[in-house]
């Protein structure tokens, strides 16, 4: 058995036919939603590509693994889910993008050299590298990961010093001139890189071979998209596919400057939300987006092509989700970054070969997921035991195989906003800049550090244009959740070191051998069966 | 300058003559408080000694290491005061007890040999071990470190196959027969070994020694003994220098029966509160444990006049503390593991040598201190910045220097009872058998998961024998402090790996570098000053 573990970037759930888009059609995830269970209320535990990963590559929150921003390195330390699986006999690779960035601190504090082995994959959050690839590989980059599409590109003609920038990163006007894909007027024009060879076909085909020379042992291939995420550019024909009349309607309102939240109004001042907020933006951007997803899933069908021919439908979990989704002018927003569906809700596909999970195929439950659920899910699949004390997040076997399951009553999902100017902009303090989001299913509750908490009311109000968080009749409801939170903030979440079953043991056990506590005499000993007669001999006497 | 850390263990603060007590005289350590300074109010992080330790060497909370309770390991990768005065240069020595457990299974995930110098400080929660002994040596022990003293007892002829057990753990009966003292019975028989050879004395000259040995390199030594902690036993004098009439009378009262917190009520029914609630065990134990507390202040009496003679008292820092107390037969209850200040509160005296503290010398202040204070002061005594994005406790050098700051409000402990016998008596799952104390100065509140709350009011009720956890009329008391509980559950705590100044620039710097985000065109980069041309190359074209 293996598990294909495909992730899009930026990707939102409602661009997807089989989430219900009208507007888009993606013919190749609805087939895998029919061959599979597509999750209806999957979230993300952070609207933002590198807590996002780090979560769901640790299954823990981002305030339990501490990377709570991009660039925020995982402590060397967290157990990964290549940890997990190797234990298990299982490889664990990655192709594409993972936006880890290593803790060279502690690495180095630990004397863990980054060439070695171990130390490699400590460095890559756990993954054996096939391929590592962030996408945005402009030259300035500190995170750049680009060597191995910089060289596919050179193979095949397309050189420069930056292939990637020239090329996927290079629009073409009608006049012939070069044009930067940075500058989002420029999105409508065709990328200078024919579609054969652009980031997400080129991805595709390593993610093909890689399954190709696999042998018999099991595998996990993370297989890591870097579209949608922008910059938003894309290879003809997908560039003019799509134009500004095909886009949804946006979803915004004047309702949402009505007592508007603190926060809100500083993050909507801000540079990239009032850019997104223009009509000119949107409708020139979004046709592109929906052209890369267009493009995703059109790559996706030759790979379900290849998965079908090759016998691997048979032996593969094969899962699909995005790290996030993208505002794309929605509530007055660019970018992600909060808790609204747009940004926070991922697509969530889970194609299970067994036989078990023949009741549940094309069905779409509305249980509260979360990103974190699919390590378990997959140390599941693998034959591994659960360690709750380590993962924080549920295996998805029992909703997979349609049996009757206690599920979670609320999912939650964080974000630190201590590196945005918006923290300046509303005063607080680095420790302070913190949201949390307790969803359970109808309110959307967001904790705000400082400020009042955010609430809307998703079954009257499925748009989230209404924030009731400020509004005294929703005392009640803002309190019960409150104490959801405060519930989720107690949970052990560090006491990684001893399982359950030690734990168990360990009470069974009363004390340690050798430790006689409160005893007044032999007799009392005796009477709780033990004796002072060491079982062990330590060295005898001269 | 240099830092002297010396900690006993399981000593209650109220049985030092400077902290009040009227039954037993301290000289030497009322000393060393004349000298310095005297917390008053100074709280362990978990009241038992595997967590309370853990904390201490870290500075960082129990639900942050997540070494919750004794045998737990740390996690590797937690960052230890041995780690933070190796950067700056100052070595970080052991001498004694540290009840450290290895994360074994961590170590051979990161690839760290424990016999590296690396990993044996790893191994070692970061100590450059001189001794290493947690006493409790029987021959069944799985964490025996006693060769130690094993061989210091052989050399002095003291030999056997144990010989902890046979000479440190034996006592002499009158008739000249060996009785064990794991045995409370046999608690005021002199200890075979004698005075000048026991734990406490020997100890003592290895802390000397080591003392002796330093250059002019700055050093940390942590002088950690085993003592009050069972076995209680001590060789003559000590053990018949006190009688049962020494004793304060025992603080308990049958109020504490009435609308009983249901934890309590089991706890009370375990078999070591049974044990020590009966005053034949207290009036024979308690008389020795007071005699342990006399040869220990003898022995640091021992120790500070060398410190006077050798010039130390000049440069070196001199703290005194304890891991946590016992209750010894105090409301109802055996040993320790619950917050009663019998149990909870420490004793903490900081000698600082600097002329900055001479204003504060002899004074006892009642600010809130906690364990986990003392990391951050020694980081700060030898230079080094703070790190409140690892280190959760803070530095008391303006406590010190008798500056007014803004310290504060409330200070907390934890305790995991998953591994009691309790536990199951009150029918609670694993993850569910935690406690919280809030302690803000007056009111001492306890969250109980899954129970009512305890509360009592230190003004008028300072023997803590009334709880008012289950009155209604203190349900504001218990919102408040409620409040104060969830503030500090949501704080940052694993969030390590970017410091503030990190997190401050990545705020002045807005994107990372070659990220440019929502720009429409290329006036709009210029207007924030930035611009596509690479400020480095990457490899020219071919």
């Amino acid at each position: 058995m293996n598990v294909l573990w495909i992730m899009a970037d930026q990707l939102r759930f409602d661009y997807l036919s089989c989430y219900g888009a009208k507007h888009i059609d993606t013919p190749n995830l609805d087939w895998l939603a029919g061959q599979g269970v597509r999750f209806n209320r999957a979230y993300v535990q952070s609207p933002i590509c590198g807590p996002s990963r780090m979560s769901a590559y640790t299954g823990r929150y981002p305030r339990s693994h501490g990377a709570t921003w991009n660039g925020f390195p995982l402590p060397v330390g967290e157990i990964t889910l290549g940890d997990h699986l190797r234990e298990l006999g299982v490889s664990c690779s990655l192709v594409g993008k993972t936006h880890m960035t290593a803790d060279k601190d502690g690495m180095s504090r630990l004397g863990i050299d980054p060439s070695s082995p171990i130390g490699a994959r400590v460095a890559e959050c756990g993954f054996d590298v096939v391929i590592r690839d962030d996408g945005t590989n402009h030259s300035d980059s500190t995170s750049r990961h680009a060597e191995d599409y910089d060289a596919y590109l050179r193979a095949y003609g397309m050189d420069g010093d930056n292939p990637w920038e020239e090329w996927a990163n290079t629009g073409v006007a009608p006049d012939g001139s070069l044009r930067s894909g940075w500058y989002l007027e420029n999105a409508p024009l065709p990328a200078r890189v024919p579609k054969e060879h652009s980031e997400t076909a080129w991805l595709t085909t390593r993610g093909i071979e890689f399954i190709e020379r696999q042998g018999d042992d099991p595998w996990l291939c993370h297989l890591s998209y870097i579209k949608p995420h922008w910059p938003y550019l894309v290879p003809a024909p997908y560039n003019d596919m799509y134009a500004a009349a095909d886009l949804p309607p946006v979803n915004r309102s004047d309702v949402e400057h009505v007592d508007e939240h603190p926060l809100m109004a500083a993050w909507r001042q801000t540079r990239m939300c009032r850019s997104f907020s223009r009509p000119e933006v949107r409708d020139v951007v979004g046709p592109v987006y929906m052209g890369l997803i267009k493009e995703l899933d059109d790559q996706l069908g030759r790979l379900f092509a290849f998965l079908r021919d090759s016998g691997r439908m048979e032996d593969t979990m094969v899962v699909f989700c995005s790290d996030h989704g993208d505002n794309m002018g929605d509530h007055w927003l660019g970018e992600k970054d909060l808790f609204y569906d747009c940004s926070a809700r991922m697509p969530l596909i889970v194609y299970d070969p067994r036989k078990s999970a023949d009741t549940t195929r094309g069905s779409a439950p509305e249980d509260l997921v979360e990103m974190i659920d699919l390590v378990p899910t997959f140390i599941d699949f693998f034959g591994g035991a659960q360690k709750p004390h380590q993962i924080e997040g549920r295996s998805l076997a029992p909703l997979l195989a349609g049996e009757s399951t206690d599920w979670r009553d609320y999912c939650v999902s964080e974000y630190d906003y201590a590196t945005r100017d918006a923290r300046r902009m509303v005063g607080v303090d680095q420790s302070q800049a913190k949201l949390t989001m307790i969803f359970d299913g109808r309110w959307k509750y967001t904790h705000v550090e400082h400020f009042r908490p955010m609430l809307f009311d998703l079954e009257t109000d499925p748009n989230e244009l209404t924030d009731l968080g400020g509004n005294p009749d929703y005392a009640d409801q803002i309190t019960r959740l409150s104490d959801l939170h405060f519930d989720w903030a107690r949970k052990h979440h560090n006491r990684v070191t001893r399982s359950a079953d030690q734990v168990e043991a360990m009470t069974d056990g009363k004390e340690p051998p050798g430790i006689f506590i409160a005893y007044k005499d032999a007799d009392e000993l005796a009477a709780d069966g033990l004796s002072l007669t060491p079982k062990r001999q330590l060295r005898s006497a001269n």
